[in-house]
């Protein structure tokens, strides 16, 4: 059974043949409804508004029913991932049983789950997206975990892709200022693909930001298989200089885990991505998966600028959501009828 | 592009074309399936349970896909809508990427979106909507606004169309006790449409409880056009002698804004709509938006009684819905196919 | 009209047609799209997962549109549902308007709505339920309510029934520990039903647990007629010696209502359903309606053993499901077309 829900089970042509369906069905629907009969439980843990609504119109335009749950809070039971514990705290389900109910009852399952942001070694683990996997007789699809968030990357590859051809081009994933210690699945699956994609990259953080050392890794891998440039750099605006892609996005430290980064004017100033910024590059795209807290990540001027593709990279999420369904879940075509010669 | 957000955008003539093709649609369903392959983005910032539902079946119902967020909170982000701010609070979206993105994904959108109730200056603003139509790339519909309720205006008025000739017949809205400072959005709206249709309109409350200025002088400007009476009286129960329909309503005073309206009994008992009331009327109907509190803002005896038409008044909310996404969104006919004479 | 809110309504052999019609269609689609162009209003006034996805998506695989209601919190009005009072605290709606409207708007209605846990003789009016019933214009399927859970029952005997005959079988409802005073529902609909189909059923619960009276002379009633045994009991492990199907359920006591049940070690070690107990049936199957909370109410190694059908239960939620849909709601088919003869 496939599931979609960690860049690093699939090779670079593979996610790009699901690019290529996603473009494709940016164009034209495809014939019949290849969904028919189907439906998927898209699971909730946390906020959402482009995956969301993206997974429901992505299933329901290929003739599928999508269903919305907020799952463990809200209108459904507090669920409990962690195999052999009893349970006699606030959790009244275990995923054991809710991860193969929802499998009897749809033909796919999407889970979004945060890290609860305490502990990274905890965080890490991805307790509920592992249960999903583990327990789960139907396609799973990781709508964004601790670790990475996939769908996101389909779309941001796709974004650059109809732009750019990107083997050898400049990507800067650049760190932005906030009130809140963010995820990092976002950063980390940006340069995840980035590096598949055979792009040189950069990565600009301060002190004690760095992304996890194993996505690190893979990245470093990635780019000498591919014969490309990884750097990291606490300067700015110089990071900035040659890129062709700049990724803005704000995540919390490792070293110093769940607390929000300094609210020290200076320092947001120096991070804020700013038009100024934007001008040293050459002519490069600016990419956030959104929200973006104006002001604060980045300068209204950027992305009201010539810069921005956000807009775009949003709604590549609709067409590399129905391509991740298609992936999954369309039947392979049977092999046409031969006519009979007489 | 058209939108669907305020009554003061059309003519009278325009409104009872949608009225007409609501009614067409309640006698039967239409030919084919019109919205087929399109989304809708049904945004609520607050309660609903006729809007909700009216809007979510008549999406399906005509073929189209019907997405039901809970904007702003629960679900999904907080959003600002304020241009220029840095985003440093509570809101982690900006409408101005929210809006864009839903209307790549969908092919229209709906928003729900009542007053804070603290200051009229700034809810008159109605920034959520302000911001929806400013950054929407397709069709926009108010399902409640600060100034208005269009969709119940337009149900309303089929509902009165459905008993009897409007031109020159009496429109009575009266003010209702209640517990809270209510929005003003359905009175505005319910006497703009009967003004607009010819009504002779009665507006009963209590001191201190007039409509807001920009919608009374619309309102004395359309009674004025057609010849038509407009009052405004704090006598009751003498303002019902005469009636042909009575709109029973509560809602908040301007100058005392959000303050909730006396509890006293005999203020309560004054206003609250009795069958001796709508006994002194020329046998009107008795409508109102609901939810409404029985016992509080109009009598079982009114509810339970001849007079009221409240629950076809709220099954029109469904015909009218589909017949406003008709006219935002359904392809204009093709001319039909000649047939070649032999 | 018909409605599905109490198992007492009808008879063993109208519940075996429906459960015959879920085994059906758990072998195949119904032919065509028998609910095209219906809606449903799935309103819940607490938690769901099973239910919330069966009913979602057996309406939406048999052609209907569905439409899941938070209701009287989250997303819609608070709701009253006794007659006469004046609405002067926190509900802003009544279900005398509430129901009608959604009558009016969908083709059929379905209800949770879970004891409060304060008084029983309050709880067992069930007010809301029997609003519902009382002034709906289409049918009313119940979705769980204080006194029942008839699609949990209806699930529960298709279960049985897929893997043995139940006449002359032993049914054992087996009390479990629980953090919580949990609602008596799913026990009442257990064994009403177990009874109904002719099996012997033995209630093993600690004093002060005992079911409510009504629902207790059904049983014995049925019981009586079928010439099957009832049988209470306090003794553990002995109560599973012999037993066929063993269905573990936690609930409150009648006499300390809403009080949780002791969580004195002993106590939970006794009543907790083992493997060591399932070992002393005629290898019986394992039944719960699921949530269950592992470790308390049932160990590991029961759920994860030989004897449970606990998913297999849940999954049966989804076909009857559609069967009681089908039940209330499709049309009579047309006699055939008579061919005419030459």
């Amino acid at each position: 059974m496939k599931h979609f829900t960690h860049l690093k089970d699939f090779t670079i042509d593979e996610l790009n043949a699901i690019i290529d369906s996603a473009i494709a069905l940016k164009k034209s629907a495809p014939a019949g409804l290849p969904l028919a009969g189907k439906s998927l439980a898209f699971c909730f843990m946390n906020p959402s508004l482009r995956t969301q609504v993206s997974f429901s119109v992505a299933t329901a335009s290929l003739g599928g029913h999508p269903v919305t749950l907020s799952l463990g809070s809200g209108g459904t039971w507090g669920m409990e991932s962690v195999e052999g514990v009893v349970m006699d705290g606030t959790a009244a389900e275990h995923l054991k049983e809710a991860v193969p109910v929802l499998g009897r009852m749809c033909q796919g399952l999407g889970l979004r789950s945060f890290p609860a942001g305490k502990s990274w070694a905890e965080d890490k683990k991805e307790n509920a997206l592992a249960a999903f996997i583990k327990y789960s007789t139907v396609p799973v699809i990781n709508m964004e975990s601790a670790s990475g968030h996939p769908c996101q990357a389909l779309a941001d590859l796709m974004t650059i892709r109809e732009r750019m051809e990107p083997k050898k081009k400049n990507f800067l994933l650049s760190w932005a200022p906030h009130v809140k210690a963010l995820p990092m699945a976002v950063p980390n699956s940006a340069v995840e693909i980035a590096s598949m994609a055979g792009m040189n990259v950069t990565i600009a953080r301060p002190e004690g930001y760095d992304l996890d050392p194993e996505v690190m890794a893979r990245v470093g891998n990635n780019c000498a298989a591919n014969g490309a440039r990884l750097s990291l750099t606490d300067k700015v605006p110089q990071s900035f200089d040659g890129q062709h892609v700049v990724y803005g996005k704000s995540w919390g430290s490792l070293s110093e885990y769940g607390k929000p980064p300094s609210s020290d004017p200076a320092f947001r100033k120096k991070w804020t991505i700013s038009a100024a910024k934007m001008q040293r590059t050459e002519k490069a795209i600016f990419m956030h998966c959104l929200p973006v807290r104006r002001g604060l990540v980045v300068e209204d001027a950027v992305l009201d600028g010539p810069w921005s593709v956000v807009i775009d990279e949003a709604e590549n999420r609709l067409h590399t959501a129905k391509a991740v369904l298609l992936h999954l879940l369309a039947s392979p075509k049977p092999a046409p009828a031969r006519r009979h010669r007489k």
